[in-house]
């Protein structure tokens, strides 16, 4: 039985994590979910530290919504070398999942994004954890997440 | 009984860590408050690690006021590296509560908003320590510390 | 028998693992390939890391292709923060090649960069596992890996 | 018997070690100074640890002069981060003390500053070496080093 | 017998590292060099770690000529972060000389800066070596490696 972290915030102004708990229960069986919520993005790098330590999870993937002011791209810039950080001192992946608020023209879209976004990263946290050689079948491909894939050059 | 530490500063204009230990005393007992102040927000993370290892808090509240310059903003950035670094070297959250001084249209809504953006976060301290679980069912409902909230998309 | 790693992205809109793979063929033998393919650049560190320590490779060679807006140059700057800081922990080169997507005019140059790129890249790969002490004798060269040298001076 | 560390450099334009020196000698006794110069202010975070660890320093102040184009700020930001990563490796606090070219009005003004600055912090440091409660005291007051304080709000 | 050690770049358009090996000759002995030589500056940390690590420097002198483009200025500033977690991995000093391509305003005159730089910074690696205290002496006197010296204040 595998465990599958989700981390996400309160700042977030959607249920990301609630999205991938979803999608992830679509996409099959043979894992259990270990759900962290802290305040913002800056507190995420800890609490996926501590999903994987303290609750063994074997992946996490941690979800937030950034804000559109410099201060907010700011935090993000940390909180992802936070998160990469943690990746390195244990050695397991973090598929981070970032909305910036100015990601999309409205709030309509922005829900849109946030929810797709989410269950697509969903997909790749299912893939490196169950059957992970599947993801070199779709390498050089322009995958996005959200909005749609640039696809291959040419 | 648990601890939890008070980060702040002589550089910052306003007592932010009197309103968090104010505002923890309003949310219940069983803590011990352990507090450190240091010149800047650049000793913060130092001052954190030796709260949690030292003095063995559970937790720790950082709070500072960068000033409005660009070389501010930079220590800032500095300083938030340095608070998620000891979060991972201790598997301990620390909250920080930085209040930019143009953040704020004149000095009394920034001793407002100084105020209450400690309080706001001494909330969520209370809530990692003492009931961490009941912080996801505020998941996605785009809380924010100190401004009013930005609320839930839709 | 030397291991070599190879790790590339989804992301990425050309099979940038392929050319460097087909290169290293051209080049030699007395290695084996360990490919693994992830999401995204942000992704590359932590599985750098794995094949270095999980699968031993001696080398790795990480490609990505970093889109043009302002957040994939951050991203790529805190997957390179998180390249270096792999090689520093495990004493091992990881050669990263990056071609950012606005680094040529059209969707033709950039797929011509992205393979010629990968493949001098691969040549650095090669010489660096099996005859370091070749690459002294261009040192001060001016050598670029897809547009042409800029040569030394004078 | 204390150690206080001062780290300084051929590449400032004033002798702040020497400042820092003089204002100690003036706090009081009980400490033994040890002084170690460097070119320039990237070369100050090893400094420090060779300080603290080989000469078994309890404190160091930091003191440089970055110069006023754009390439000695960012110099002077990957010194900064190296000096808070050696205060989490060691749990030993360097008070940084980096005057900038250009804050001043001119060369008098620059030096004045750089023996002010010098000397204030380095009554911060006697304070966190001697009588660390007494900073909370003055926390929230608005202090600054160098230039006038800001002072506390209202 | 100390080992320095000396790693440099083949993207450097001059031969940096053979002018500061040149330039330890005419300066004394009782050292032996170590050189490696890697494709470009973002390689020089891991090549410094291994230097201090596998081939027992006890100093290592890292030479580059970053590009003029912002992403080579962002290159620039990895690699410095990167160099300066080695030296504190390892408390060992690693002496950065980069020249930037915008510095000089022909290649005359870059050939100039990078031989000029090279050597004048070869001298502070002697110096850290073997009469580290002679540095003192030099405090806050304003000097720089490769333009004229700035000089002391008034």
């Amino acid at each position: 039985m595998k465990r599958i972290g989700v981390a996400d915030t309160t700042f977030a102004r959607f249920d990301m994590g609630g999205s991938a708990i979803d999608e992830l229960k679509n996409l099959g069986t043979g894992y259990k979910i270990e759900r962290y919520t802290v305040p913002g993005i800056k507190d995420l790098p800890v609490a996926c530290k501590k999903l994987i330590e303290e609750k063994n999870c074997d992946i996490v993937i941690a979800l937030g919504m950034p804000g559109a002011q410099l201060i907010d791209k700011q935090c993000a810039h940390e909180a992802s070398n936070g998160l990469i950080q943690v990746q390195l001192l244990t050695n397991t992946h973090i598929i981070e999942v970032f909305v910036h608020e100015d990601e999309a023209k409205d709030e309509k879209e922005l829900k849109w994004l946030a929810d797709r976004r989410s269950r697509e990263h969903a997909v790749n946290v299912y893939k490196l954890v169950f059957k992970h050689d599947i993801l070199t079948k779709d390498v050089g491909k322009g995958l996005r997440q959200g909005f749609e894939d640039a696809g291959p050059l040419d």
